[in-house]
């Protein structure tokens, strides 16, 4: 099968078997899968990964594989591995979280050499995670199950019920969490991004107010007599201390961008604002469900977030659109379209 | 009246007016008044403080009135001003929040040059604020009620319902938040100082576990299996991404330690665990009301808590040796005890 593997100064298509299903195990066929910005993260700092691997101790045998990114994926079923239950048909198309379950543990799909992920012509899921998709509902919109995932678990990681909100950054996972505020009836949602591109779309899926972040602060925004839920999708540097800088008395901080390297903050502000500030990464299993039934009920206009779709072949031409514009939100790789689109 | 009056320069005994109580206001003589961390780091600071004040606006003639700090107090009501309830006795032993109450605001005692603080012979409060102190109550510990709320409202904060709890510094706060901790019935409480006198007054306290911060790092007894609540009380620079580093999954960090500056912290790590940081300071009302019932209650070996008793006179020496030594916790200014004690 084709499948793109990242090493250390490369992106690019190689011929690898198709793997085998193992006990509790399904392989699928990958019908699309969403480029995340983490996988460029990572593609953009490759050989610091592989580093450290090297200094984890890892074997270069295993780290020389290479990594098969790619965990916000849709597949078909194909065949059933040993110790499995068999509920689903072939054919059936179906997402999980991107996780293999390893007897109690969880090892992430598309991140390591360990498991790989779905930019490839198949792949392998625990048959225990499966979600089956419901008819009416198109492949590539349940391929934004994932990032929708991480915008609801911000969302419902906050302890204020938001008043008002803003988000700061517009990408996938900010039009996520706007999708999610608005879903769990957020009154004013006011939505900064640099791109207008991006702007507009926080306007469609439901941003109140939205903020050239060029030239103007989201916060001169905020009704300042009542605290706000600041969600930093950004993983820009500062922004962190601009938000403690900015925020009402009593504001919680959802930092779900990930940034590199250290941040400065100012403790003696944040103390004298009672500020909280909260880390959120993953998604719980029913968050992830949630979110494709949100998807399912059709309350998200979710046709504006794909920005384009690629073949394997194309991948890394799409990282580096991905890399240099603001003119993209979600693109989904797909086994064999043809060109990028929306160019 | 003698006062003991902050200058940018000094922090001496002068002679002033009695105040005269306003409107809803009450004049109480004072009984006695802890010597916060917070006056202390004011008074280190004043120099800046009053620099801040001028950059901020106020007049040259407010500002050289200087501060009179002091706001852990419990006084002997002396007088009622016009519109008040009268519905205690005069010669009756109160508290209050050190706030005096200004239309819809509250302007904190002792810490500007506009509202007095209790290092004085005499004192304003607001009446609606005032609390009674139950006979049985020593005034010594009636003196503690405010910052055993400051520890009780940093529990409070945070929603981890704790089954195991790191209490960084054993000052006040920190005993506030232990004994705060174990009433709330915390099962395992692990504290740590510098200094081996405060670490025994943490294991009075109930603290299940002292550690020596010179030599062992209190993390190394968290069981990493299970989140937990790190009560951050040092003010030390660093400690909050230490914090960061050490704490499992889900954990959240209490920063209730006021610090100097800026403090680095690293994002990646926090987002990949989960971590909440809250940053807390003021308590409610009601908890306020709640410290002062937990000291009446006699649960809480307050006596232990007490260090020293200074006369106004003497306050500027206290202040020297808070700065020098960890072999105090509190001290409380009385208007004519006549000695440091306990040195």
């Amino acid at each position: 099968m084709r499948a793109v593997v990242m090493r250390p100064d490369s992106l690019s298509v190689e011929e690898r078997p198709i793997p085998r299903p193992g006990p509790g195990q399904v392989l699928v066929r990958m019908l699309a899968c969403g480029i995340c910005g983490s996988d460029v993260h990572l593609y953009r700092h490759a050989q610091s990964f592989y580093d450290m691997g090297v200094a984890a101790g890892v074997s270069k045998e295993i780290l020389d594989r290479g990594i098969i990114l790619g965990h916000e994926f849709v597949g078909e079923i194909v065949e059933f591995g040993p110790a499995t239950q068999q509920t689903l048909d072939i054919g059936a198309r179906v997402l999980s979280i991107p996780f293999l379950s390893n007897d109690q543990d969880r090892v992430p799909h598309g991140a390591t050499p360990f498991v790989d992920g779905a930019y490839a012509e198949y792949f392998l899921l625990s048959e225990e995670f499966l979600l089956s998709i419901p008819d009416s509902l198109e492949t590539e919109a349940a391929a934004l199950t994932e990032p929708l995932a991480i915008g609801l678990h911000a969302v419902n990681a906050s302890a204020v019920v938001a008043e008002q909100a803003v988000v700061l950054g517009c990408g996938p996972i900010g039009l996520a969490v706007i999708a999610a505020l608005k879903s769990q009836g957020c009154q004013r949602i006011i939505a900064s991004d640099l791109s207008s591109f991006r702007s507009d779309l926080a306007a469609r899926t439901g941003a109140s107010v939205t903020v050239d972040a060029n030239q103007d602060s989201p916060f001169d925004h905020v009704d300042a007599s009542i605290s706000v839920a600041v969600y930093d999708c950004t993983g820009v540097s500062g922004m962190i201390e601009r938000c403690i800088q900015a925020v009402p008395r009593g504001s919680e901080i959802v930092v779900a961008g990930i940034s590199h390297g250290q941040e400065a903050i100012t403790p003696s502000i944040a103390i004298s604002k009672e500020v909280t500030i909260r880390f959120v990464s993953f998604y719980e299993q029913d968050e992830f469900a949630t979110a494709l039934q949100m998807l399912a009920s059709g309350e998200i206009g979710w046709q504006s977030w794909i920005s384009g779709q690629v073949s394997l072949e194309n991948v890394t031409h799409a990282f580096e659109s991905l890399n240099s514009n603001g003119q993209h939100v979600k693109m989904l790789v797909t086994p064999s379209f043809n060109a990028v689109q929306s160019e």
